[in-house]
């Protein structure tokens, strides 16, 4: 299983996956599912994979090899707006999944895997899509500025309450990890080390990547302040007078 | 969609379900998900309901009719053990899922329902019981003395980290709350209001059962306290240091 989250805020973004995959509870191992496509001063691309390994990287190898071999067709170097990016991902998926797809079915295999893909194209604003796995794409609005893929459901209540577009970047670096905190606790299959890129709006510097090991004390930290700080709001809400119950 | 929820802990039970229900998102009407069999001083039963609404229905009134009709078979006010009853209940799934079923499918129907039954039966612990679609069913943990049904992930976290078996019923009224206001912020076809049962452990007594409506003030303040409970919670929590980014 898989966890990642994207947010678009005023002051830049923020992108985080987790790295685990598995192929049965017996086959677990580390893997990237954050990609990144920059250059220097013109773009910064993050892509956040999810669903079968197999078709998420061929898909990604399709994008790296366009761009490397044939440098003159539109690439993801080369189109001028992430919507451009967007569909490059959405027809990469559509590829793969042509060739792939008839020989996993047979197999009762999932053949079904997505993107999020977001960042900035000099001469544009920041720009957010959620690629499907059948290649079409949305992208995100102001009122929900974020999206996130996989497991996505115990991580959301938090960023819903706390998000809006004037959140520092900071605070949503500590808003993405508490998503996290939350999801982990309630599906072990989602797991550390954290993959992390901070990009702030018109830096086009991708070098703000953070890989958060079990270890590591911010992380663990929070976890503890968050769990402390729920359980003080919950102690806080008074007691049912109505509802009670009267020994 | 449903959200429902049931607590076993120490000093008794809590059962609580939305009561909103759907065919297409312009036919939604309120219907009963709890169900209540009790015999003062003999029996409390509760069975909450989840699932295609004519499926479940069908299965109550298999239910309710046998002991009506045949009291001197085996129903759910004569059989001596929760978990004759939980059985009692996977048997009325299978029979209407087999009687039904097949005319649903030809339309591509979820036929599936299920139910969380729990209370207690005189000579018996208290006793919860999770009935699946195919009629199997399983009993709760003392570790994870809860079970949830229908759209259980947004509510899951808070229930997850606050439970434990010595909990006061009054504080596992509370939490049923916190678990629904979280569950219908990201979920509006979860809706108010909101049927609960209390049941303290020995009682034989059913009477303690309220709706929660639009208007209930406590359910608001509820929500209002936790909402800023958990932002108090967030801004706590210091800033990523190493993460940050400086201006």
């Amino acid at each position: 299983m898989t966890y990642c989250v994207a947010m678009k805020l005023g002051a830049g973004m923020v992108f985080a996956s987790d790295t685990r995959t598995n192929a049965g509870v017996d086959n677990i191992s580390r893997v990237d599912k954050l990609h990144v496509f920059s250059r220097q001063g013109d773009r910064v691309i993050v892509a956040l994979s999810a669903g079968n390994l197999s078709i998420s990287q061929g898909a990604i190898n399709q994008i790296e090899r366009v761009a490397l071999e044939s440098p003159d067709k539109p690439n993801i170097y080369s189109v001028r707006s992430l919507y451009d990016v967007a569909e490059l991902f959405g027809n990469a998926l559509r590829d793969t999944r042509q060739r792939e797809g008839e020989y996993l079915r047979a197999q009762n295999i999932d053949a079904s895997a997505s993107f999020i893909v977001g960042g900035q194209v000099a001469g544009e604003r920041l720009r957010l899509f959620l690629v499907y796995s059948e290649g079409n794409f949305i992208e995100s609005s102001d009122e929900a500025p974020f999206f996130q893929n996989g497991e996505t459901k115990y991580g959301k209540p938090v960023i819903d309450r706390v998000i809006s577009p004037d959140l520092a970047l900071n605070d949503a670096i500590k808003l993405t990890l508490v998503s996290f905190d939350s999801t982990m606790r309630s599906n072990i299959s989602v797991g550390l080390p954290i993959d992390l890129l901070v990009y702030p709006l018109d830096s086009f510097d991708a070098s703000r990547q953070h890989r958060i090991e079990e270890n590591d004390p911010y992380f663990r930290e929070l976890g503890r302040l968050w769990n402390d700080g729920l359980k003080q709001a919950f102690a806080g809400i008074p007691e049912p007078q109505r509802l009670a119950v009267v020994a």
